[in-house]
């Protein structure tokens, strides 16, 4: 391939990305599950995230791109390679969200790699290896915990079995959900689980202010910090709120908030990088007359440095049981993610997109957690960042610029056509 | 009557009080709603209170008595007395539960009252007033807020549309739920909302631990301790959890803990009179990577003093202002139930009953709230309390002796035959 031909190609591609195109797919998709304030509720395997896999589908078929399902509903959309036995570029993210999401989140790094499947295919650009652009199943966690069980059974970080075994609050299954899913799709042919992946880029909105403050389009990202997540249970005794005294009461919602507090300070960091996080908190039996006898409550808990991690998640425990008053504490650690850095080799391909596209970029880490950090065990990584709005995420408020989604899409765009040869 | 004819009367309805059909009753209602752990759960205007309404209805139509149903859902047993057009002498309780509630609480009320009835007409013996036996609409307030819903509309103190027109969490309208009601029990004829009533009694569980620890069969009750209810809320904003720096959160479960903790020290009361309990806490939208933008939370706070209540109460608002960072917090007190002083010769009526069933009593305030303390401003009231196992209630593990219920349920024969003539 001559310079002329490559300069050809890069032009062609980045002309063809369509920013308005985008955008449209973006409303179309997050008219789904969408909520009064703006934003969506399209929780993992309901009939909204159906609904989503088929509108996807739809847009693959008009292009003639084929689909792939695996035995825990990851989705896969390949646009074939001329070599079709190369080992595929995958690129991807996931379109389940919060039960009060946003538009953007997951929705965008699916939609940026559907977008650059169709430019390539509509300007007549072929690659060598096939090009797969995947929809993992449940990486939000909000309704099955934990998140990210698409990936992760996809890597073989946890078996297929413990994926489909994940229940929702109400007891549903997620094994039983999966075949209205699956039936979403029919034309998808059913392949087994896991794939060997040439390289991995997932596009995402930053869900931080960084970008948005430095006014960049484009974040280079170059790792994704660790997230350990504990749940706790404290017991006490239901009891009449009229007439226990409160000498006499085992008040679990009283023990418990004396924990949270506790558990804050254990996790004051005077430079602000600690995430400590209690954001469900469960308080039975719930009714205003009744003495709590049960909370549930979860902690999310972030930080780069997993052994930051490992030693203050580990005083967790110890910390709990010196607040639990006269009730019982019972802490259990249900995922210790560790930090990820992605590979120089990846990180400099998108810097190379970046500068090729045009567009001013800073190099960043990821607050939150990815699907991308899940395939990072089984292939080399990357992702690329562009602004939202105030940095607002996991919110119905979430917004981010039709030109910033574009600039990031044909960053992404470059850099697979580079790793897909 | 001569004074031989009221000791043969006496002695007849003591020995017609029937210990064991008593305790099978209870046994047969509380199999309706009945949960694994022993207790029941048969919340208001569910379809398991209209199955337990069903099974009374059979009862009473086994004996004769007559059935009526007023607007809101109170259900009410008569036996008529040999003056038909006198005021009726009422007694009940109510059969709703709490979520996790016992086989007692309430039900013994109605009951007791059933099996004075029952045992009037096995003994053969006429009053002079009708009796009638209530089972009130609502009155646990646990899953229609406020409670003693029924009671408050039959004594005027709220509106029928009020009555009929409070939501549970679900958004599920009382009015809506009421004709399932209704149709329980078809023989019951329809009447107006309220009728004069010469005196109520109502028999219960102490639902606290002072019976028992005097180790007395029977409570004389003199008062019931004065409840306001509130419920406070906060506003934050959501975010996400691994890239929202914590100063830059509006973290509104933080805040409301910050708020609990400081009413917590608001009402700490050194004797130990002041009951102070947050019984409801939700926390929104509750997903394990969300920093919650909402939080809801109730309080139950009850004393004997109306002054207390009124002042500390007062400072609620300003208290938690103080202590919401940087959230919004609104605090709305929805009602403010005065104590209530039972008046000297009903508590008399109950004294003398004891005494003449020669079973050794106590004087004594009621913590808890009950109809009864609906009903006192338009008749003369009074309650009669019988142990219950550690003072627990609300609670499945709720429990009392077949012989307290039955010697409660023979003062209670006495005192109604003797208001009633």
């Amino acid at each position: 391939m001559s310079d002329t031909t490559r300069t050809n190609r890069t032009a062609a591609l980045l002309d063809a990305i369509d920013e308005a195109r985008l955008w449209r797919r973006h409303m179309d998709l997050g008219a789904i599950g969408a909520t009064p304030k703006g934003g969506v509720n399209r929780q993992a395997l309901s009939p909204e995230e159906a609904r989503g896999r088929r509108l996807i589908a739809d847009w693959a078929k008009e292009l003639g791109f084929t689909l792939t399902v695996d035995p825990v509903g990851n989705l896969f959309i390949r646009r074939e390679g001329t070599e079709p036995n190369l080992d595929p570029v995958v690129t991807g993210s996931h379109i389940d969200s919060q039960p009060t999401g946003g538009k953007f989140d997951g929705a965008y790094g699916v939609l940026a790699g559907f977008e650059v499947l169709e430019a390539l295919e509509r300007a007549g650009i072929e690659t060598r290896r096939p090009l797969v652009v995947a929809a993992w199943l449940n990486e939000e966690g909000s309704r099955f915990m934990p998140g990210c069980s698409g990936s992760a059974a996809f890597t073989g970080k946890i078996s297929e079995a413990d994926a489909l075994d994940i229940q929702d609050r109400d007891g549903i299954v997620a094994r039983d959900c999966l075949p209205e899913m699956i039936a979403a799709t029919p034309e998808a042919e059913q392949i087994g689980l896991g794939f060997p992946i040439h390289a991995y880029i997932e596009n995402h909105i930053e869900q931080g202010p960084r970008l948005e403050e430095a006014e960049l389009p484009v974040g280079v990202v170059t790792s994704i910090q660790g997230m350990h997540r504990y749940e706790i249970d404290v017991r006490g005794d239901e009891a009449h709120a009229g007439t226990t005294p409160i000498a006499l009461r085992k008040d679990a919602f009283k023990s418990a908030i004396d924990i949270a507090k506790a558990l804050e300070e254990l996790m004051h960091d005077p430079d602000d990088v600690i995430r400590f996080t209690i954001g469900r908190f469960e308080t039975k039996p719930g009714s205003p007359n009744v003495v709590p006898g049960h909370v549930h409550f979860t902690i999310d808990f972030r930080h780069p440095d997993q052994d930051l991690l490992m030693d203050r998640g580990g005083r967790i425990e110890e910390v709990a049981k010196a607040h639990a008053g006269p009730c019982d504490v019972k802490v259990k650690r249900i995922s210790a993610g560790a930090p990820v850095a992605f590979p120089d080799e990846m990180v400099a391909t998108v810097r190379a997109a970046a500068e090729e596209a045009g567009h001013p970029y800073m190099e960043m880490p990821s607050g939150a957690g990815h699907d991308a950090g899940l395939l990072a065990p089984v292939c080399p990584v990357a992702m690329i960042f562009v602004p939202c709005e105030k940095g607002i995420s996991h919110n119905e408020a979430e917004n981010a610029l039709p030109g910033d989604l574009h600039k990031g899409t044909q960053v992404l765009g470059l850099a697979l056509m580079k790793l897909a040869g």
